[in-house]
């Protein structure tokens, strides 16, 4: 139901998304490309409906919603090249494409996009501005988590509570700053405001941490990868860091220190995750964030927009992939 | 005495621009490597002088030059991972020091920064937002620019039009939009706005053509690189394009084609260029863009400002670098 409305969105989205990057330039090709291939769309999903549950018009703020996708896509670009990761959304990422000088252009022509559709509607200039204010400071925050993140993966000392900063940070900055510009936009009180941004805040985190538990307990082909491909790459999950914050953690730390870690080597890093129920706790700090998240709409009464984010909120720690 | 001027302002700038990129992250020392290498500061002092001669309060508008500042360095730092270059402003680039991920990093915070600094400002929130969305057009047309500029170093065939296209986008776009931004701020008239637009963009694409010019006139110490080096780099100047659009097309094109190109060739080259007379054409093209930019101010009645402005214009062809 909830993944109906969201592949409902993200359809809506397509045509707009097109008529707004269209150059005949190769780099607006190299823009288009990991827009064009869709993915969730949560992001505008979260501008509208938090629009819609203040009582606004959610035509109006498509731009809005088609500004934070466009946005999330600079930094997914910006990120597979400093990550050097060559697929996602099951296609080459921009820079295998286009070589890094195109993938950083194309990156910094959907940023430079994001701002000037979101500044180009018309309607209440001061909202607008402080929606606007709201985008770029999430941008501030989300380039602050990706620096973080980089620099975690030097490192075997990383608090929890550094791994939380970093998430929030990269992802649960935009869905906050998501449902706010669209409380905003949509004409919200204060408090409606401040309330989707917390909801939006949690989401993101609740996600992302169920995003890591996906990489350990899928299955290789939704993943699209094999699993323990985190552990390999050598980041710095919520899995590792909890680990590596173990009694295990002796016995852990010459493996995941390995230039080229085996499959047995990934097999025994699992083995010890599960046996210090790491896994379990995971999944039940992704469920906390996503309570929080819903306890936090409960200042609105019941509406189809509000049973539709109680669900998107379900769905985030639900769906396979 | 303009460059005095240019200095007093550059100076005045080095605080607030130190206040708004503090993070104890080494994503910030990144980001403000190059900002605090000063540069001649041009654009801010555009903005301040447009936001002055059209009456407004040069006070409030810092923030917004600043803004225009930072933007300018995010293109800097991107451009320099684009072109490999290894110094700039007498220092190792970004990426060159910290590696190409924070280098693109660093980028994306000053581009983030810069809306927000302009997006934080108060005031006549329609005006912000015009200034704000001529901001984020600008930066479209840059990286449009950029891309084209790349595109050139493998053609042979680029028209002169073409080369003014590329350095209206690259250059020329963000004077005009630091102008506008200044009037508009200020709380110049469309007119105003209009005829100051006009003047940056021409100022912008007279100080680009002259920026080519010294790269084949100067002297190496104040250049600091060699003369040349632009032909070397495969560079489509506006001297290239036109001797490959001239007689001495045939005798050039396989020297221009090599991989090493020694010092004869590329004395050989300059001395092409000096026979078919393209420096004095190309100087004479810097110097009617200049007059443009000065005619550009004409509505305007005698003041310091106006003053400013003209010899800023003059001075964009006289220095040495």
């Amino acid at each position: 139901m909830i993944e109906e409305k969201l592949k409902k969105t993200s359809l809506l989205l397509d045509q707009p998304i097109k008529n707004y990057i269209d150059g005949s330039d190769v780099l607006y090709k190299a823009a288009l490309h990991l827009p064009s291939h869709g993915g969730k769309r949560l992001r505008p999903f979260l501008v509208i409906k938090s629009c819609e549950i203040v009582g606004g018009d959610t035509n109006y703020v498509i731009p809005a919603a088609i500004a934070v996708e466009l946005l999330h896509n600079f930094t997914l670009i910006h990120d597979d090249i400093m990550d050097n990761d060559l697929l996602r959304r099951g296609v080459p990422t921009v820079h295998t494409i286009w070589g890094i000088p195109m993938g950083i252009l194309a990156g910094d022509l959907l940023f430079a996009k994001a701002f000037h559709i979101l500044l180009s509607m018309k309607g209440d200039y001061e909202r607008l501005i402080r929606a606007a204010e709201i985008m770029a400071k999430a941008t501030i925050i989300i380039s602050e988590g990706q620096s973080m993140d980089m620099s975690f993966e030097k490192r075997n000392d990383v608090s929890e509570e550094e791994y939380m900063t970093m998430i929030y940070k990269k992802t649960g900055a935009l869905f906050e700053a998501s449902a706010k510009i669209g409380a905003i936009l949509g004409g919200g009180s204060e408090e409606m405001i401040e309330c989707l941004g917390n909801y939006g805040k949690n989401l993101g985190i609740g996600f992302q941490i169920f995003d890591d538990y996906l990489g350990l307990v899928s299955k290789e082909e939704i993943l699209g990868k094999p699993i323990g491909s985190d552990i390999r790459e050598g980041k710095k999950t919520i899995f590792i860091i909890k680990l590596l914050n173990s009694s295990s953690r002796d016995k852990v730390i010459n493996i995941l220190g390995k230039k080229d870690i085996s499959n047995e080597d990934i097999a025994s890093i699992i083995y010890y995750i599960k046996n210090e129920k790491i896994d379990e706790y995971v999944l039940n700090k992704a469920k906390l964030h996503i309570d929080l998240a819903i306890s936090s709409l409960s200042i609105f009464p019941n509406s189809e927009a509000k049973n539709d984010l109680i669900e998107l909120a379900k769905y985030a720690i639900s769906r396979l992939k």
